[in-house]
């Protein structure tokens, strides 16, 4: 074809098979393919489709590819495309002509779309069980914090002292409930695809709730066209994966900020930081950052699979083997950012000093006063705009909130009396916050024993 | 500032008024604002720190104010910048003085988030209801065709034969899942933020379970922080949104090809459809490629949600303000289109014999034959290899695979018999599908009655 | 249509009209659907396709029309769906039989994809504008800070000294690639698409390069599918939009940072801030943060287009309806973020003295350590090797570096003396990077000077 | 830590290792990497910031390293993170001394920096070559097909004829544009970071011009903080990336229809098909398919990039660790696709006699009969509704168009003479719209000479 200019890397049939082939990325899910094929030879065989003989022996050979594969003898070839196909074939090669039976009543389009409900059921479970170590860390960190004050931002701004002990169980409720989208996630998705065929089910009389019940499903889907063509349940869990790396990357943002030296309230453990190639006095937190990194990543993967899903028409077309990479970088992203922050929490070691001195400005504090105000029965507007007089007056005559006398309070505030005096610590501030849901460290310990006990007993 | 060239459209102050002012879109959010003062007000007089009477004419007060809204002679001020400013201001200047304690205990951190959570939970409920109308449209449909033959796809090409209603009802199965993502995501979002204040709580003695009761959430926001910061919730129904407009969006797909002078398989209502300004014989599908375009929409609207809330640290920041647009946007659109779309599917016409045409090539039915021989006790692959041998027989001598004689079968599969000679029609192959989630005529109507009757009913 | 519960909000047909109508967005191409329109009336006349009188009649309507939408008096009318009909409806409404000859030749997709590109070429004039104006308020702050010093960052951890005025510099030079990209848009799409018909060019012997120079285009589109298919030009533009806006998102997020009382470095002018419906004592950098959030905005935007556009065949579908409302909405987000930000910039007040402050830990200048060491023959690494022990030292004796005796820093850098006493203070550690793009006043000033000066004359 | 429930996959310094290194990567930088080490030690050299000797045995030994990884022997260990530091390690291991040098006035910042915009400038070449080719070959067919009529749609409804090299064209028309955009961005990133060291330039004396011309380099960076922060080259270059690849996934769509049994106009090359693991019978378009998928995963980099940049201040945070595999991805699946299509149009056959036939309903000539009418002095709206009653009588009385008598005609078109009976022709109907930009054979054959006529010589 000397009609191109330049040159090509490759012959059109070696680019296509670069193109075609997926099996550098889904031989990942070799253990539930060859989980889901034993089944299915186990139900052809019960059904009298094929011999008992030959679903024994299919059942052993699969054995024995997966041990290949384990020990890591088995030789993956891109020509036979995927997964399943490197798999069929190597079978075949142990086992003769039985192997050449398993492929019965099924296609590829229901055994990979049974393939990956079974790869992200269980790959699910290591989310959700790391998900709980984070919490685990939290929460223990907690514990320790309760009475720890520091400054509750709005806008970056210094807004009301809040106790260490809440913000950290503010991130374990954002947790708990990305456990519950995973939780109905997998009640959703628990159905077998398998016996749905290319797209319109099969003829051979196969009993599709026996190969559900040895795969663990709830049931098989009712429709074989929905079943190979959807991957809503796909695109649900890298929803999800979002919302859980968008709360990391929110909690990343505070960590670094904390451990910047204006702040400096927090330390990570060293192996959870790195230096730098020219400037030898730097300590920079490292894997925080890579988690917002990581985050912009994951909302790539679910641009990706939604923009995939949107224009194709039904059932199977070839686009949805791009959903795979997507997928599985989505899944591989989150375990990881999640296994390196239970850890990593648990060596933050906290400044309580410098936290308790940052939060011990008093114009923290004037929002009590405020209240006060509001408790004495002044209307709340009223209240607001007496306090913000006062907070003017003590900038405009540099005299700190907490350093006015009653008398200089009165001008602004002629309901003012010794109480009002006593307003601006701190420890006051949160402790009166205690309601529920408040930053009080009673609330804290409250919560902690009856909403989270669990984790610390591990 | 004479040093910058060119004109501004406006002083600085009004572009930040603009920049900054929310009204023009929050003011959708009015009833459920007022909703959630007039519980507050009530609860504020219950604990006693407002007056029973301020109360009372502060709820009275409110109600003049929605009166006023609904009538249209209310005078939304952008210089009040939002919805609750706009609310709270009109009030005052009804009732004055109790009007100014109504914001005692709360913030407008609190409110917008209460507010929100409430006029979405709403909103969904008119989402789940046009789902429900979009599946009663498509199985009411279905339930005519049980037994209209059209060619099954994949990749575009001719697969299998199915019947239509198979088809439309995988739709309604994708929206049953959509109905599910709905539910779960009502039960995890039903919890009261009202009580967080700012972002610490409040030191005024609130009963937020008495609110929580009037308003109709199941519990309170148990993390002050935690429920004026996250929008989890938002993210998570512009999820669910984005998955049924994918849903949507490939039912266009095919809904747009089955319409096309190629297929001419349907046609949808003459009021569903548009001319040219130029072409005077066309008839278009608009309202389904419109559906399409909007399906990027709500993508887009999803990057937008989440990519804001990815980067902000604790507690509320003002990013959190460019949050509303989009999920206002998302909801609207799928709103909109399903509104569109149940009555759309009610007028499609059918041209059954122009589908069963196209699924009448023989070369649908090459699968079942391999499957008979499979039955015969020939293995699959074997099976696979001497019908791909039969269909380029065919091909090569420009016989049709129905047409070929028994003795013309035999050179690619010598198994076959007289039986293999009446595996050619459509109708049969459909048949033979009887398996839970196959095509055949007996699934489906069994189906309709099953899962779907509840729809016919109404 | 009683099958459905649950009540409609309109008529199948309102909600297929509320679908299919632009008009409450398109509106805005009025003038410049005019002036084509204009144009197209004068060709049409000039190739006697329509009589002179009846190209008069045209031009003079079109004025009337355009009078009567900008003085108020025009009424919009959903029914006629889009700004093209609307006007040629009413041009027709006034003057009668010479209105209908106006469509000779052209479709609403040529008339739309040249509307579309006269309004964009119009917008991005002032968004070229606009950025030119925010680098002036950079360059002019940066001309009062050449010598002012704070730490810069990398990691959100103090890195080395820089001065403000490069730190200012860096973003004039970063808008100025964004007009680069904004020029060779405008170079590309600069192309007539009108005489393109529906899709395929039209019978009637148009004269397209009158019209191309009547309205300022460099030439007419060679393709007409091409002419009316494709957006990429809209496209290529909201991308560059985004990039504008990422810019600007990150200068807000150091904006917010520095104004944390954390650091305290700078102030903006009240009138770009915003106080608390809570908090008597908050100022904040709400236009900041609104511009993050914005941001996200016109990512989705983008997300939409490219999505939009991708699933779609030649030639126009209508699915490109939806790309109007995100390019609209990118366009008016960066103007007005650009609108605030040049005003805004001119506010900034700088507290020098506490920038200093934070720049003068002598760790800021180890690495003028490392490199004093390599001037003096000692390989880079290990250069900084002793300094990265000599590091060490400091903190385990907490001694600060500038306050270690020349026998102390021997421990660890036996190549030193007394030059190296002095290396500790910021003011000679800027002065020393004295390198094209370094951060020596010196290069700041020559910068100003040569690059940017045009900026001040104004 | 027992604390956790469930086990780690690794200790956390593993985990912190395999998320923080780079290694299996960035490696594909090596060649950069070695070129621009070797050009800075040439001008440490000649600078005298290090002996010449020790510039020479650094050159010497990169080129060892590098044909050791070119050569398979060099080992890569993720233990040293990235590129940069396994090279630098190695070239000390082999040269000891003289390698610890390399790295004087330099930072990881600035030397990825130069790596990133080294790297990529080469692979744009490949790139815009391989557009080159699709181009070439979408000419070429054209050449072919300047006569080959097929119906032209709008909405997927046929609209008006177009022949098949005016689509073709249409294509080389947008990758033309893809190319500017190409050239653009080269000219406006070819700018050398090296210099800037970290953040802020270095003290030490380096010639940048000199490095800059010796890489091909038009000049350098010239502010530091800029140079080592932005990434605005990626960002554009993954959103031009985008843009070839809606173009690529346009054309798929069409050719997958076009191959559909309902059409059947082309086919492509066995080779670049693929069947089916159940259906004997199947010819899928897999490759266009794909390539509508891998288009969507571009697009999800460029979310994923432009979400980086988003939230992170200045200068360089570890965030940006994660712009490189987005935009390999991108560039790596751009230039496959392109490789695959310039040999796929290559196999294109098309069946004329169908395309033919299928544009041969008069109803595509409908506009013509309009246009004629104008032609004749009726105003084109009036023409419009004659010529839709006409199509609308011809509807009615299952008459087609083109069988219609004059009397017949005359009644909706009183106009009508003894041509109108000579319109409904398709090779008339193309031949008539021989306008600049038009689809008359006349205009493709005038096109490929004058502006495509350079791909067709080579």
């Amino acid at each position: 074809m000397s009609m191109w200019a330049g040159q090509f890397d490759a012959a059109p049939n070696e680019l296509v098979a670069e193109m075609g082939s997926s099996i550098h990325y889904d031989k990942r899910l070799y253990k539930h393919d060859i989980l889901g094929s034993k089944a299915h030879a186990r139900m052809l065989a019960r059904q009298h489709i094929i011999p008992e003989s030959d679903a024994t022996a299919i059942v052993d050979g699969l054995d024995q590819v997966q041990r290949e594969i384990e020990q890591g003898h088995f030789e993956w070839k891109p020509i036979l495309e995927d997964v399943h196909m490197n798999i069929e074939k190597r079978l075949t090669d142990i086992i003769g002509a039985p192997g050449a039976r398993l492929h019965s009543g099924r296609s590829r389009n229901d055994q990979v779309a049974t393939d990956l409900r079974l790869y992200l059921r269980d790959e699910v479970d290591f989310i959700r069980q790391r998900i709980v170590n984070v919490q685990t860390s939290l929460v223990t960190l907690a514990k320790d914090h309760t009475s720890t004050i520091l400054p509750g931002f709005t806008h970056l701004q210094h807004a009301q002292p809040i106790v260490l002990a809440h913000y950290l169980l503010a991130y374990s409720e954002m947790f708990e409930r990305d456990l519950g989208r995973i939780k109905d996630w997998k009640a959703r998705m628990n159905y077998l695809p398998l016996g749905s065929g290319a797209l319109a089910g099969t003829t051979l009389p196969l009993d599709r709730e026996f190969v559900a019940k040895e795969l663990g499903f709830a049931g098989v889907c009712t429709n074989s066209l929905d079943a190979v063509s959807d991957r809503d349940f796909a695109i649900e869990l890298v929803s999800l994966c979002s919302i859980v790396m968008m709360h990391l990357s929110r909690l990343s943002e505070d960590i670094i900020f904390w451990m910047s030296q204006e702040t400096a309230w927090v330390q990570l453990g060293n192996e959870f930081c790195t230096g730098s190639s020219l400037m030898p006095q730097k300590k920079n937190p490292d894997m925080c950052e890579l988690t917002r990194g990581k985050t912009a990543r994951v909302f790539g993967d679910l641009t990706t699979v939604l923009t995939i899903m949107k224009g194709i028409p039904l059932a199977y077309n070839r686009d949805m083997q791009e959903d795979k990479e997507p997928i599985f970088d989505a899944i591989d992203t989150v375990k990881l950012v999640l296994a390196v922050y239970a850890p990593m929490i648990a060596t933050m070691r906290v400044d309580k000093e410098r936290m308790y001195q940052a939060a011990s400005d008093p114009a923290l504090m004037a929002t009590d006063l405020a209240e006060w105000l509001v408790e004495q029965g002044v209307p709340f507007r009223d209240a607001h705009h007496r306090v913000r007089d006062l907070v003017t007056y003590s900038k405009t005559n540099s005299i700190s909130l907490d350093r006015l006398t009653l008398d200089q309070i009165k001008i602004s505030v002629p309901e003012a009396n010794e109480e009002c005096l006593n307003l601006w610590k701190p420890e006051q501030s949160v402790a009166k916050r205690n309601i529920v849901g408040g930053t009080a460290p009673e609330q804290a310990i409250f919560q902690i024993r009856t909403k989270w006990g669990h984790l610390l007993e591990q």
